[in-house]
């Protein structure tokens, strides 16, 4: 188990990642951690700009009631999302929001993105959700907190697993994507931009294309998921 | 408030800011700002290239009169469309024209860039218009000045603040984006750029997109302006 | 002939050329190599990192059998394929397999590359073909071999030369590309992400775009390759 | 004017900026020089890697006989076409030819890239042009000469000057552009690869766009190019 300092460093790099991989143009983005032995949730401050954040720039917080315990930085503003993720989520260990091009168009869009290959297959078991719109009452009242709400609704009146598909398109806004830890949420963020992108083309090549074949998608989501895996070292 | 040799070089910088962001090609694209208690803008001059260009190069014009009262090279050949545009738009600071590849997509397709996701909402309250076409009478006398005039008249006409729209697509031409300093518009810039390239993709994936909810718009847009404005430090 | 320890350091340099050309995400992609006389291919193992890879790293494996016979770490998830394509087209010496963005889109939409351009006509000679979709039954059982098997029976099926093509699109997956040696392939995998790039857009500005014209096909393909080549030094 | 090993660096560095401006892939593109006072063109030399191009490496070439008189390389495969060009089109100083992404895509296409914005109207004078497909007789015999007679009649027939128009798109295969010098040559490549860019989407955007107002086109060329010109310093 990391360290509170140990987990600060590991959120401050995790968010460090987003402009390297180019998911982020200025301070927009965000990555948390949480420590559920603890009961805290680490976060980036708000519009802090990358270059110039330190790991006692991150801001930790209560999980249960969402104040702050350490930092005297203010916490993102979509803070109340990734909270409300960790509570109902419970083997979600790192969150991550960008408006990462490709993925933000689908949101935008209004879109699911639909499993067309291997790459897809090879981190989501099947489409990444994009939610419904929010109505007026939930964007008015506690909107970052039913923001998160509307993310569980998906999740729930679905039927999905977010560890099956540890992502997702907020409609007219963008993805968040989440994982076993911060570093990997980014990775997953990563591979969501990819398939994003891949996805706008190969529906421009094909408008009705077909999800791929159910027996394909099991075969590369297993081979590096769950017990009968077989990729990697 | 900068005095003049430090107002030279924050437009300086904020023209190197513009190859940095990859918003221009060559020497396309200037940067400008203006300080309304002296009544002088500062401008980088027309066709130097960014490597070679020194805060001395700015040069420095009377706001009412069009003269310029510092400076051995020639303006921006877009000078007279920023003076039009500090007479006329009195919060805005610095302005930036440039020719980035998918604002000027939008330009030349001569359409409005609706609000449709919150990217756009966290900046612009709303659509960022395209001006008319002008008539042969503008473009052959003074065109710049009447460049400047085209865009004034489509904030009038549709009744735009500059303030809550700081950008506009000149028909056939590209963006002109403002803010309260160079910087700042030279960012509005970059935004302007980033939601063009998702509305190109997003409109493409679902034809006949509706603009964003007025809600969304509003709650992200006065999250982050305005007297209750709650994102940042 | 290279030594085994060139021939491993060979593979290594073709792995790393794989990021430099911007093909590969991650660790998505393997590059390998076979020396026919000794009855070895060299491979990339699976899902290390390459920036800490090794030439020691590589797995060498025997041809014929598919036995590890140097090496470590398990070698690539995709060996059996690699194996596989060796087998069966006697000329190639390397193979490299990615997820590039473009490659990966034509794979995704279930679709045939044409030759539309002499930049296509310079490596492959007419249509790099899509494979049919693979049974449930061939997924199932020895997935990466019968990926092998599908790549073969279409070169079979339409009587193409993968010395003329060095390159497929594995239906819902992604490219291989082959050539004389790794480099080659490399090399080969690279212009495939050209053409297909170019080759989206080709066909967005004129959807029944014709295939270029058989002669034209003809001069550029062979002033680069076979006896009357007359390109290079 | 420049002695020959000055001209001889002057072509090395417009070859070297091919890459720079991401240009060309691999050896792909080819940029020449004339003096037209020593009758003599200088060439890049065939499928020689940019990072080990030097300046004794140029060809030299008889601009009338179209014989080497310096170099011990095989120059250019596409000499002959550069050659034509420099004998019928008596302005030009510098011819490079690019497959270039965006500008092989409208080449590919089989189609003109008509102005659409005053990007392409600050450098060319109008539509440029696609060649005609051709005939089979001309691409067997003496390819690379014919491929500069066909951008000699498609200037003739349409009645453009090659100084007002200093490109074309030569069908399904790629852009050939030119200028003063070689170095002006790769300018308008850059700008040409620019607007080809953009002419895709904003097509898309607005698939029947029309041209630009004439009055605009003249407004840009004409501020920027002959006797009035006032752009620059």
């Amino acid at each position: 188990m990391l360290t509170l300092p140990q987990l600060k460093q590991h959120v401050l790099e995790a968010n460090l990642d987003l402009p390297r991989h180019k998911l982020v143009t200025f301070t927009w983005g965000n990555v948390s951690a949480v420590d559920r032995e603890r009961g805290v949730m680490v976060i980036k401050p708000s519009g802090v700009e990358y270059e110039h954040m330190h790991a006692d720039d991150m801001v930790v917080m209560d999980l249960a009631s969402g104040q702050t315990i350490e930092g005297s930085k203010k916490p993102s503003s979509d803070t109340a999302t990734h909270l409300a993720l960790y509570r109902e989520f419970s083997d979600v260990g790192g969150i991550v929001h960008t408006h990462s091009r490709h993925a933000t168009i689908w949101a935008q869009a209004g879109l699911d993105l639909p499993a067309w290959g291997t790459t897809h297959a090879d981190y989501f078991y099947g489409t990444i959700p994009c939610t419904r719109l929010m109505t007026p009452e939930e964007i008015e009242h506690d909107y970052e907190l039913e923001t998160g709400h509307v993310i569980i609704e998906t999740f729930r009146q679905r039927n999905i697993s977010p560890k099956d598909i540890p992502a997702v398109l907020v409609n007219a806004h963008g993805p968040f994507a989440w994982g076993k830890d911060a570093h990997n949420a980014v990775h997953n963020a990563v591979v969501l931009e990819e398939i994003a992108y891949m996805g706008i083309f190969s529906r421009q090549l094909t408008p009705n294309l077909n999800h791929m074949q159910q027996e394909l998608l099991d075969k590369h989501y297993l081979r590096k998921h769950g017990k009968n895996a077989y990729y990697g070292q």
